[in-house]
């Protein structure tokens, strides 16, 4: 797979993007990355969204998330209005530097989804009856390791 | 947020994106979604890519996880070569229907990726001594709520 390691700006003699220590989050031509965040203690995947440089900054430097709205095209302090902030207790890259994995514990109601649940994935998909998939609806949080 | 409900193909009337029980899947402009994968037992983040209806309807009725390689053009068994195939315990999907979370547990040596980290996500972003952030690795899995 060595179309996969190739020269970012900042990388030292010989070195590699999935080795390198240096954070060189690669942005898209869109000038955003995007975001996973977890529950730091079920595991769960609460929400995905966006970052612009100055989100990903903002959020390494204050410890609260903050996003890129592509809807309205600004800056979003994930839970400003609500008060569930996502307090980051992790960042992460993946080995190509070009998706970040914040690990958060939400403040305030617990509520990481605009709908009012826990997480945005409040749906998984099971076989129907007659057609292809539906939706059902689980519970969350819900235990890791028992699906 | 009344902007983020909007009519979808396949609603019924009064419904919306984010209640119902029909699988929608939002495939963006280029025809793909993007999905995570979590390992079933630590809820880390194994990998982050992207699929297309083909890649989708495959991972749901297979039960193992396909993507859509952008590099590479091609439809992709995720561990076809390595062994490390991904076996599928759940699929989700978020509040409007444009992202997948694949629950999974990694087969043959239980490596998710390509550098032979049993996740992509092996660095995690630390303060630096003089300049701005550094990425640390981390050892994998790591048990979470201890962060």
């Amino acid at each position: 797979m060595s179309d996969i390691i190739r020269k970012a700006p900042g990388l030292g003699d010989g070195e590699t993007i999935e080795q390198t220590q240096s954070f060189l989050p690669k942005f898209g031509a869109n000038g955003l990355i995007p975001a996973i965040v977890t529950d730091h203690k079920s595991g769960n995947v609460l929400m995905f969204a966006h970052m612009n440089e100055e989100a990903l900054r903002k959020t390494i430097a204050s410890g609260f998330a903050y996003f890129w709205s592509r809807s309205r095209s600004k800056l979003w302090k994930k839970g400003e209005e609500s008060g569930n902030l996502l307090k980051v207790n992790e960042v992460r890259t993946d080995c190509d530097q070009d998706v970040i994995w914040i690990i958060a514990e939400v403040e305030g109601d617990g509520v990481a989804c605009h709908t009012g649940a826990t997480s945005c994935f409040y749906r998984r998909v099971v076989q129907g009856r007659e057609d292809g998939t539906v939706l059902e609806h689980v519970a969350l949080p819900r235990p890791l390791g028992h699906g």
